[in-house]
């Protein structure tokens, strides 16, 4: 039997669009294949993953070292990887994830310096081998991205928001990094346009590894 | 001016005796070299590490992965060595720490069987280069040192215990390979004597490295 899972990761800055875009795709893929569409996103999905994500996002993690945080997110996405993705895979389902690898190589590797070889190689050890069939990249002008966060967000800032305009420099420009060494896996999708047009623009990608219109 | 700091790792099963070893030997290395003696201990030691700590002995974690796990201490190790260690270490302090590096390789790489290599390579991200000047390994055959446990424990039965003798056989085993790959550092010490003939011969492997008199 052909394998016809397919794992689709959304990667790009907070105020790109990944949440809309992926509630706007999800019921589209259930509806055109007739097959499970499972929604996920990191470091969240099960109890320990939760649990990881809950002490990010503390305020005892003021102090917490970028090697640490790294370790942190590569459990947390091992452990999503076993608990959620892979059992859908095994299913034939098609997974769409919000995050997963690239952001800790843009994140960490890029945002807090730390390297993308070296955090790449730590999440080798998480991954096993498991890469996504393809990822979309929203690409976003950082400060329009940070200009949507302040308008749209009802919650309170955290950590990561207080983080300098130069870090999520640093990201954008290690996600165009990865997408000129990734360049069959990853495909850069422009969110400086109108949500329907990203749409379309993920649905044109979407076609070429799913086998449907666009 | 010279580095005096000294940084020994205690290693070996539960039951071998670490804490005891350690509690003797801290009073009398304060008294004889005049000098501050930090005693620690993984993974806990700062409240990042502690939350780790609670999360690896919590009934949700009964489905962690083994690299979850791996990734986990791996991320507390690197905490208590920012937060905890190097700063001992940088005020020329002695450190003995219950457990460092050896038994992620021990436990995760042996008893899990994920592999000493893929684990230290995994730990080098987390360790940055900052090895023990020491290692004392307290070797015990296996039987006995459950044997120990549970006589003297009072607490409740956690997880970790509850794996079975081969695990325990094999992390051993990975501690004697060990003891052959790393000979500069690593030192063995029967633990199957009474408690002071342990401290004793403890005594002597300090005295190499801090130059005083066993």
């Amino acid at each position: 039997m052909v394998d016809q899972s397919v794992f689709i990761s959304i990667e790009g800055p907070e105020g790109a669009g990944k949440t809309s875009l992926i509630n706007a795709l999800a019921p589209e893929l259930r509806q055109n294949l007739k097959r499970p569409v499972l929604t996920t996103r990191e470091p969240g999905g099960n109890p320990i993953a939760e649990g990881i994500r809950n002490m990010l996002a503390a305020d005892t993690s003021v102090n917490m070292d970028a090697r640490t945080e790294a370790l942190l997110f590569a459990a947390a996405r091992r452990q999503h990887l076993v608990e959620t993705i892979l059992p859908a895979l095994a299913k034939d389902e098609i997974v769409l994830s919000d995050r997963y690898l690239d952001s800790s190589l843009a994140y960490q590797g890029g945002g807090r310096r730390l390297g993308v070889d070296d955090v790449l190689a730590l999440n080798e050890f998480a991954i096993d081998h498991v890469l996504p069939d393809l990822t979309l990249y929203l690409d976003l002008p950082v400060e329009i991205g940070l200009e949507r966060i302040n308008q749209q967000r009802q919650s309170k800032i955290d950590r990561l928001d207080r983080e300098k305009l130069d870090f999520h420099q640093r990201v954008r420009e290690t996600y165009l990094s990865l997408l000129e060494r990734f360049p069959d896996r990853i495909v850069k999708i422009d969110a400086n346009q109108p949500l329907e047009q990203v749409i379309q623009a993920a649905r044109v990608e979407l076609s070429k590894v799913l086998e449907v219109e666009s």
